[in-house]
């Protein structure tokens, strides 16, 4: 067995985001209207998604794949799934982005597709079932949840900003969650597209990993992202997912998506990662890509 | 064309009820742990669904399959899947439990999954990326979504009762879909597990249908279920799974959720299930399952 066999998930990741200095995963989340020129359907989406992995993986530090996107083709689409992450090399992290949460008996189920038959790293989970939902995710040993505190849609403060005892609904999550779970494999979603409170959030609670998307086409903040995704406890990621792969639509597309994501990691070096989980103090100018 | 054919989803369902005497759902979670003898892995699980579906399909107003019973074998899963949902007969409401909720452009992929691909009449889903993550189950016409507002989990309450402005948190999830959603395709989940606060939460919020879970192995109370479940503007559903699914693991298992679908229907006819939209008093004593 290797080394690498053998370190957790989270020893992976941690090494993986040391040597490549950018805690940078690259969100893939093929939507059949932004696919490249020649590409359609289900073959289309696959050939995308494979192009997007063998592109990106060895630039990325983790790769987080949508599957909504293939799911909506029904069993033909999961089986490109299967294939697409077949394709994802042993130490690349995986995220399958999936915002599961159900009762504990549906929860087990839903752990066993995306960790079980999927064998994914990590998972993101829904915090609005309780633990109930958490629960038999944390059963898979070494793997890794990102619960949802602040998501980086328009809608997200409708529920995620009502005021409880004083503090925001998604504040009183993420307390909740590292009380619950004071441990690195629980980690939190805090979208981009809200730098304070994604910066107000980090300073409330230091432990956990976010990880962060909405930067880029959502029209996050890259740096206050770098700069706050990673906790005491747990390294973060910073996810781009159309400023990368929709690089070009051109058939150049697979070159474009990849020298997009070296320039993405590049960017993240210069303004400074926190790689070790120490947090520089915010650029004086948030940059955006 | 028939008038089947031709009618709504909702249409269908109210007449349905009407026709039937009781707002019966037959839930179909297929644990792999609960097959009846000589069932087992993805083939079981098919022959288990198929069985029900024939078994329960005429006694009952709606069938609720979770998806995640299927998901967990991959694409053979949903294969079996897409096989079941094509035994349902065209009057027969079928809603897919799936608890979906991500931002638009991901949301819409899962509506194409659920309501698209897989042509359910219904769908739950969870509120707590707001409207961006709904509006897109809604753009299909015609269809149904039901939003968590009170789960039946035991952990429910951690983050569903949170106080927000002096009201728990279901509480303000459910004044703001009716507020934001004045329509009878937009209904609530509310589990009957806590009857006193789904009886509080429908005169609360009078208008919308009600899902109703568990109710059976989960404990919840039937009476309190049936009497609450319809709204002013649209009819309501009582869910059992286990109770009918269940009801024999012998090789007479088929037969035995047949008569218990009946068994419940009964019961929910003599209980004075709420045909008209008008909840009648609720009765001296509380049945239970």
């Amino acid at each position: 067995m290797s080394a690498v066999d053998r370190a957790t998930p989270l020893d992976r990741l941690r090494a993986r985001i040391e040597r490549l200095g950018a805690p940078l995963c690259v969100g893939i989340d093929p939507h059949p209207d932004a696919l490249p020129a020649g590409l359609s359907g289900v073959d289309g989406i696959e050939r995308f998604a494979r192009g997007l992995v063998e592109a990106t993986a060895e630039t990325a530090a983790a790769l987080k794949i949508n599957v909504a996107f293939f799911e909506a083709f029904g069993s033909a689409g999961l089986a490109a799934l299967e294939r697409v992450r077949a394709d994802v090399p042993r130490d690349t992290f995986l995220v399958l982005d999936a915002k599961r949460g159900d009762i504990g008996s549906t929860a087990e189920r839903q752990a066993e597709a995306l960790l079980g038959h999927l064998a994914a790293d990590a998972v993101t989970l829904s915090p609005y079932l309780g633990e109930d939902a958490i629960e038999p995710f944390l059963a898979f040993e070494d793997r890794v949840v990102y619960v949802l505190a602040r998501t980086s849609n328009p809608s997200a403060g409708v529920v995620q900003d009502l005021v409880t005892e004083g503090v925001p609904l998604y504040r009183r999550v993420a307390q909740w969650v590292v009380e619950r779970w004071p441990d690195p494999r629980v980690g939190l979603v805090v979208g981009a597209t809200a730098p304070d409170e994604l910066r107000a959030l980090r300073a409330h609670v230091p432990d956990p990993g976010f990880l962060v998307p909405g930067v880029g086409a959502q029209g996050g903040d890259l740096m206050a992202a770098v700069e706050s995704c990673a906790g005491r406890r747990a390294p973060g990621l910073v996810n781009l997912s159309r400023a990368i792969a929709g690089a070009s639509r051109g058939a150049d597309w697979q070159v474009a998506a990849g020298l997009a994501a070296e320039r993405v990691r590049d960017e993240m070096r210069a303004g400074g990662a926190t790689l070790d989980g120490r947090a520089r103090p915010p650029s004086p100018a948030a940059h955006r890509l």
